[in-house]
Order: C-alpha cells, then structure tokens, then sequence
C-alpha cells in the first residue's frame, strides 16, 4: 500500500496470452479482480470469510477499461488499486495495470461494484467492513 | 443479420461460471468477441484469412460493459452485435447480450477496435474489408 | 448422435488460443465438457434441471489425454463423445477431438466423472437418469 | 525447491472458480504449468528469451490427472512439480496441487511435453537447456 493505493504484482503466463502473442483483453479484468482482492486482504477483508458471515459477494455493474499497451508472455505487471467511490452498496475502484521492467501503462479501468445478497438483491455493505474501506479512502 | 444487428446465440456452459453461481464478469467479453467474429464471418470476412493476407489483427482499445442481470449455468444466451462507427483504422460496436428465454438485458457494452499490423502499429483497414463492412453499416 | 456416439461442433475463438499460435491445452477439458453437456442434453437430460431437483453435480475424477495435433484459431471442431462405463455414481467417457476440415484426430481423452452431492460426498446416480444413460449404452 | 521438487504458491481467484463453488477441473492444468514455468525459471531458463533464442516451444502431448479434493476460491495451493523423465526433446513432469491450509492433495499429474519447432516439428531440447535440467534431475 502506498497512500491508497494498494499494488498487487502478476506474472503472465501462457494461459493470459493469444495468439495474437499478447494478453487476451478479457484477461485484465481478472488481473484487475485479483488486484482488488489482495487489496481487500491487506485490509484484513476476506471475501470468502465476508460471503460466509454475512452471504454477499461484490457484483461488478460496470467496468470502463482502456487498453493502452499490450503485455506479452512472462511479463511481470503491477496492478495498481484505489477506492474513488464509497457509499450504501456501492464501490469504485480505479485501476491500473503497469509493465514492471519498464514501467509502462498498459490499461487502466474504473470498475463498479454493488454489495449483493446471495438471495438476491443489493445491500448496504456490512458496517465493519465499511469502516474499514472507510479508514483507507479518507477524503474520497 | 437483423437490419444492421447481428445476433450470435451462446450455451452458458460450467467453464463460463463462477463459485457466486453467474458467469463470471469477463467471460461477457469473450461472448461479445465471438459475436464480433461471426458478424464478421457473416459478412464473409474471416479473421485468420485477413491475418494471413494482410498480417493485421483487430486490437480493442477500448471496453465500457454495463451488467444489468447476471446470467447462469446452462442459460442460452444471444449476442447483438453493430457497427456505430466505422474510420480509417477504427471500428466501434455497439453489443448487448440478452437471455434467450425471456429476452432479459443481461449486459450491453461499447466495444472499440484499431486495425493493427503484426510488426506493432495502426494500419488503416484494408480497402476490401472496408468496402465490406461499409455496406452493412451504411448511413452511420 | 451415431449410434452410440454424440457429436458437438465447437468453433475456435481467439480466447481459446495462446501466444504460441494454438488452443492452449488446458482449454480441450473445456472443449470435452461442452460436449458431453451437449451429449446429455441430446438425451434430454439438463444438467441445471438435476442439481435443482437432486442436488447433485458430475465431478470429473480422473482426465487423461493426449494431444496429438493443434488447433488453431477460426478451427471448426468435432468433440466425439462416447460413454465407456456407467456403475452406481461413476461414469466415463470416451472422448476425441478432431479438426472438421480434414478429419484429423487433435486430441482424445479417457474422462472419469463421480456423481457428487452438493453437500460433499458420491451418491448414486439417480434412477431415472441412470435409465436413460442405460438406454444409450447399452452393451457396455 | 526442495531436493528436486519445486513448490510454488497459488491463490485462488474467482476467475478459478466454478457454479459448483470449487475450483474448475480445466484450471489445474493452467495452475500447474504455472509450477512447471516457476520450476524452469528457478534454475534460470526462461521461456520467452528460449523461444527467442532457439523459436522452440514446450507442446504438453499428454496430461494424466487425478482429482482427490476440491480447492474453494480463496484458498491457498501450493504446486509441486519435479522431472521424472528427461531425453532429447521429451521431459515428463510428476506434479501435485496441495491445499497449504491443511496440506491435503487436491489434484496430481503425470504430464509429458514435447520440444517443438515453431515452424512445426519435434526438436532435441537445446544443449544448455538440457545441461541446467540434467542438473537438477540428476539419477532419473
């Protein structure tokens, strides 16, 4: 963590790549859902501990993504994660992925969440863990 | 071919979900690239053949994807697909997936593509694939 | 389906190809499940339909296959589908994988399944389902 | 690396997972080439600057697996991966997948790979390549 914003490293693998030779473009959004993940955890936040106590996930409802440079096989990359938007239900997140050796832009995205009963239906996001996104996105 | 929208059907299938019991946020992206590939294959424009003739590919340089209603196991789905902008290198589309059984908006997205050339850099897109691509989005 | 064996077609996407030009090998397993749904689906047999009625699930158990040829991106395939032995929880299939344009054999696999509650644990597999998977491999 | 296995660390992500709340069956191979990738690596060889050096690529021409126990999203898995057998352009891997919480064997693997040419083709694995692995597969 640096600040807010939380950075989260990834290797690519054979499995992220096309044949095109590059990372196929669905892919970011997984870097950028692990990298929202790890950032949750060095919150203390387990999602899978979170979804047990209280049956909710994180849906994305929208997710606005620029593909600025490819990454290639074996690249290692920094996924870069901030809070913008906190309130209710909802979360925003801006993200950025970054080639490591040469420090290049190679996407970045704003991606939204809404707290999301198992049964259906948004809810509140549970106070606990709002007071602690709240302690790492002061001011936003 | 439906005017100038194209529609694809896909099989929701188990690779497709995630443990939250939905298709998982990316793979609506792979729908909506399999929808693009056979609006293209439908026009007679093969993706492999343009890539052996003319050594480029089709780069998304940009991806805004809206989720309405999540989509499970097993759902057959349908993907829409047009053209809203068509210019020297660049193509946009317009795409939403739909659940066939009840004509439910699942996701609707902007989906924005440069012609690029294997050895790296943007290519205008060759004259037969525009003269092709141009009869289907006539008037836009 | 020919005699005892169901055909699905499948066409290659580009998500379905790695930086070395070819189906990355994890994705034939995708490619076997697609068929097999589709083989029980032929029989009338909905996989979403039996885990809401019984509870249950088909866990793969054992997958050993071999690669014998890539496919290749905008590849029009054939998964063969074949039941080799069915017994109380456990079914397995006989599968193979073939490029339609030359009928040549890419991939086969032996796959091993165990009928699986949701709550953990082999059940048998439910009597009338067990009556119509009989039906089609008879013999065996 | 521990004698002449090596272990490396995977989390569980919900891109992994699947609508019956575990791990996808296909995944285990994407994770385990990820171990054989992080093996080579460990003993300096890496496989981009390989296949730019020599154009040769490691083909997977058969996988035997067997699933024992489920891994769940957000668990964290340790793949271990050893030489079993190492001659010309063939290299067979024994690879396990354990649940580092309670060290339980979820999946292990036989899987053999192939040296190939890009241009297509079997090709002895290189000299100094082979040297590193002889190194560490020393009396197999």
């Amino acid at each position: 963590m640096n600040g807010d914003t939380h950075t989260h490293t990834i290797r690519v693998y054979y499995e992220d790549t096309d044949h095109g030779g590059v990372v196929y473009y669905a892919n970011y959004l997984k870097f950028m859902e692990r990298g929202r993940t790890e950032f949750l955890r060095s919150l203390g936040l387990e999602l899978d501990a979170i979804d047990q106590q209280y049956g909710i996930l994180f849906a994305v409802t929208e997710a606005n993504i620029r593909y600025h440079r490819p990454a290639r096989f074996n690249d290692l990359l920094q996924v870069e994660s901030r809070i913008t938007m906190l309130r209710g239900a909802r979360i925003h997140f801006a993200q950025r992925v970054l080639r490591v050796a040469d420090n290049t832009l190679l996407a970045d995205a704003e991606i939204k969440l809404a707290c999301t009963h198992r049964d259906g239906g948004v809810r509140r996001i549970p106070a606990p863990m709002m007071a602690c996104l709240q302690s790492i996105s002061e001011g936003r």
